[in-house]
């Protein structure tokens, strides 16, 4: 770390300093400059405290860190990609694109076996669904629990999917657990550390959604806490950050990939529906994350949006799943992944035809 | 909720959209306007679905929420204040103005009886310390645990001063309501609702810190998750938001106060210490909390700040805890609210003496 | 509009906003709601002044804006494209991928003849270059001024690229208006209304950078600035947007591409190189921007990035250069665009020699 | 300047990189660390170029900056407090508690007339009324322009009230300055640097609005383009920043108060009207600046907010600029000011007698 001084301090006062810096275990290395004087701090910053707290001392201006704070999670720790396998599915740099996809909650065996099955027509590996829901309101449709779990292992069962759903609460951590492929941390979980360590403890691959105004360095720290609780099998999800725009419902930040893959060897993959938050930007959105080279999508994707129980403004209908899965080939192409998976045809929704009409 | 669609429909797409507002429980009533039609939807929007997903239909433009999402915790729902009693000390509109001090940390018995026993003479009537930190990196301290909470419990007893301390894991939301008055939800857990309804559960009062990227609404509606518990000792804590600054770890909102005393009843308390990050500015924040009418402050006060094990940065020594308490009287005073206690002297530590040599 | 009222108002207190709504030229349509009864507005709302400022009435909760504030920008306004065309080149929609590139600053001739033949040689139909630059600190290198428009006049003829660069300064627009094809208003411009209409009314196309905080809404209604001022020549620049993330100097929403798309006929370019401030991520967000269907690029390009007068450290050198334009070429057929043009070799610089050598 | 180099490196890398700062003017200084190895940039970082450009060297990982980037705006410049003088009112620490007050635009003589007459018998000093107007669309309400300013005048010789008014365009500026006491810089031109200085250099005290997505360090380093052109009378206004809140149009930041009273000699006042544009909370806030020490106020006051022709929602009306003048008194006199004036009685108007009936 480096200690910046106030300018023009006396000699005893820059001792005080030093003293102190030793006293928190760095070998101080005093610098005098032009203008000011800074101490260099020598040591592990991720093995002593930081050297933060010296900012209430009157001598020091400022505690500028040197280190990166993650470890495990870093290409320095480990310079080739983490490939993380489920459902004997392998999702990471190199492998081919992984489409999650399925409704944002599970409201019943017709929604789900009907999205299930459109989905894996069209190549998607994991069906998405939450049966425990987290919502801004206690008056809004809380998710099916157990109910809903259990419908999504008849869709695992009958369509070969594998099953990425949300773990809300430690309590239900083994339940979730036991029906899940991938469990997945949500946003609003993302520093919700007990239950990040608790999850990675069964050793399930999480999936871990980057919080609403999490900067990369913590969204990467809170990934180590599942590596450090000696589960490797962590996906990064990027799926929206807080910012001022009003049009979206969050701000997707596809440089995100950009950065995961410069900093990180975890896979990444990209929730563009929770990203934007409006069903009309999905595949635009989805096609960018591809041409960044993500590891794949998780998307909500629902028989009738119109009357979905939670979200439905930003789910896509079965129509433009299909159109959203053939719009991606060719950039998938132009990254060198293999193709995701064939495509069928569905017959248009009552919605979907009035689209057409209007244009 | 108003349904707003594209300009220039044709009637039978304009009924379409009727149709579907009466299919999910709203009575429809349409509007032709000047340049666009609306769909007023009369209905409870709290019993009711929301109708954004009808945002998904090509004729709708946008839907617009005409009611407030919070329900209990609104001034329509109980025009008086609420009064949260805990230790015997009464919290909230017109009460006597409380203090909350204490280390961001409990680190040991000499430092916790110190700063306990400084607080005491100076008036505050509840300790703050954490005995289970989240701390943004797993390499950090991560607090003492239940022996924390022991100390806590031995300063309670000496100095008759209530306790607030966060619960951090549902797991440990009994054994953490044993030893607190009050217990804290941490900004990262705010809209952690398996743990915030687990704490309600145990009838402690809920001190609700604001998460950091939540609007005034997402608060309030995570305090409703309390409420709607069954509940109603709910203490907001605004601890400051993320912005785009960096010469502060967070922005103080404190606006916030008085758009709490506008929407609810509900009492509020700032905590400068964690809203701003820096020791030099919590004396400043203080008073302007307290002249916008707060309820109380929740501050980080250490004996020796440089050599705290957690968050030194912004935790006032004993000397400044003492200049803040006797800064805060008249503005306390000039909103009319009952003086805190009497202040007695200490005897400074060695960097607050260079701090005066300093100026 | 939509005026929300408050609940339980006696009729008299609604029969005072109804006819506050009149006076201000509305015609009030009240429509009596299960919980809150509000009050329809008609009328034009870009014509009529806003009734927001009726909440300062205490009978009033909210007004909701139903209609879009921005007009000849809109889609409806105009359903085709526009496409702009400057030195011979069309920009917008179906039109060639447009590349502008060249250094942050003119510094020299050197400098800026090199760079010009470089991109020239790598299909780029612009050249971009700061001959005024906007600078945060009044120590930092202003530009060259009229000297800087010189040069850029020399590159244009030698190598026959259109010239896009920024304007500052009212006084300054005439002057640059001769040697710009396209007139760059900056981000920290973007709400200079002044500056706008002055260039609006040049008659040369205007690109109009995002500004730091501006929501969708705000950049097409500064857009709408320059339409209003009838020049209908505006290309939107997409160049990141403040957020609280500190590992990039901005967020660049490439979502603003797709919603550009959805709402308005003008043609929109990225910015990656400003979007990001990192030399290191400008080639992925470059595909990202191209998958989206942008119409073009504004690429930071300086022959030695470390020894620039402005802004190295998000300059791509030569080389990088070369990469980008190659790599960029499947993401630019997977739209449907035709190819920018023919790629040469470059002697690698010293720097980038290294780096291979580090991989 | 502190370069941060990659783990690892041989040391041909790391001499590349020393012998590249030594290039650019700084004496290098390399420091080896436990894990990474530093390179201290010796010299003044205000007269060197930045360093930041070798982080597009592979060798380099970040550069950190130690010094503070402004000069002339900060404490260790002038440790003394700037006092403005205007219209004969000394503004700044110590001084009088400054009120400006007036309508958001000037709309009538009758209009402009009645506020001054009214701020002035409740102590304010300046008449606050925009001419030009910033307005976010072209179709909105522009200013009076000259003829704005023209009643300005008026209302300063019948009510010897100082005149602060907006400067919008470089051409303007020679106009408004025969007008005004104080040129206002807005929020939407606080980096406009052409205006800014243009406005310097008339001699006027600058009235600096902060702009909305403005960190601290920006803000003042506007200032210094300010200082720099050689005006000494430089006024701060906070006035609120963007965040993701909705609850306001803006979040006043009023921490910045006891930012720039810790950074500069700078006299800073509040705009609680814009930085919250709701009139419901601009008292509160009030307090909240004066608590904290600001030089001044800058409050929106219309005799009737309802039909004001611009802004309508953030302005209160005589009776509560009357209620906000006596609220204010003991938080002025808590900070050790002298009061403002004394305050006259008007009559109510018929929007406030209902909100008394509704209490």
């Amino acid at each position: 770390m480096i200690v910046v001084l106030r300018p023009n301090l006396a000699q005893a006062d820059i001792d005080l300093v030093i003293e102190e810096v030793a006293k928190l275990g760095y070998e101080p290395r005093p610098i005098i400059g032009k203008v000011q004087t800074v101490i260099a701090a020598i040591g592990d910053e991720r093995t002593h405290n930081s050297l933060d707290s010296l900012t209430t001392l009157p001598q020091v201006e400022n505690v500028l860190r040197v280190q990166k704070r993650y470890k495990l999670a870093s290409k320095e720790a480990r310079p080739t990609p983490t490939i993380v396998e489920a459902h004997g599915v392998r999702i990471g740099a190199g492998e081919k694109f992984c489409m999650m996809a399925g409704p944002c909650s599970v409201e019943s065996e017709e929604q789900l076996m009907t999205t299930a099955k459109a989905v894996k027509e069209r190549g998607a590996v994991f069906l998405r669904g939450g049966a425990f829901k987290p919502r801004t309101s206690p008056y809004e449709f809380q998710g099916l629990g157990k109910p809903g779990l259990e419908l999504l292992a008849k869709a695992r069962k009958e369509f070969d999917l594998g099953i990425v759903t949300e773990v809300l609460a430690e309590k239900d951590v083994e339940l979730v657990a036991e029906y899940a492929d991938i469990l997945q941390i949500g946003a609003r979980n993302a520093q919700n550390y007990a239950l990040i360590t608790a999850s990675a403890k069964t050793g399930r691959p999480i999936l871990l959604k980057r919080g609403l105004s999490m900067r990369m360095e913590e969204w990467l720290l809170a990934a180590e806490y599942v590596l450090a609780a000696g589960n490797p099998n962590v996906i990064l999800c990027e799926r929206g950050i807080r910012t001022f725009e009003t049009y979206t419902r969050n701000t997707l930040d596809l440089g995100a990939v950009a950065i995961v893959k410069n900093e990180s060897h975890l896979p990444i993959v990209v929730d563009p529906s929770q990203g934007c938050g409006r069903a009309d930007m999905v595949v635009e959105l989805c096609k960018a994350a591809a041409a960044l080279n993500a590891d794949g999508l998780l998307v909500e994707v629902h028989p009738n949006p119109a009357e979905a129980w939670s979200d439905g403004q930003q789910q896509v209908d079965l129509i433009r799943y299909s159109q959203l899965v053939e719009a991606l080939k060719p950039f998938i192409a132009a990254v060198g992944r293999p193709p995701t998976g064939a495509v069928a045809t569905v017959s248009p929704t009552r919605q979907a035809i009035t689209a057409q009409a209007l244009g």
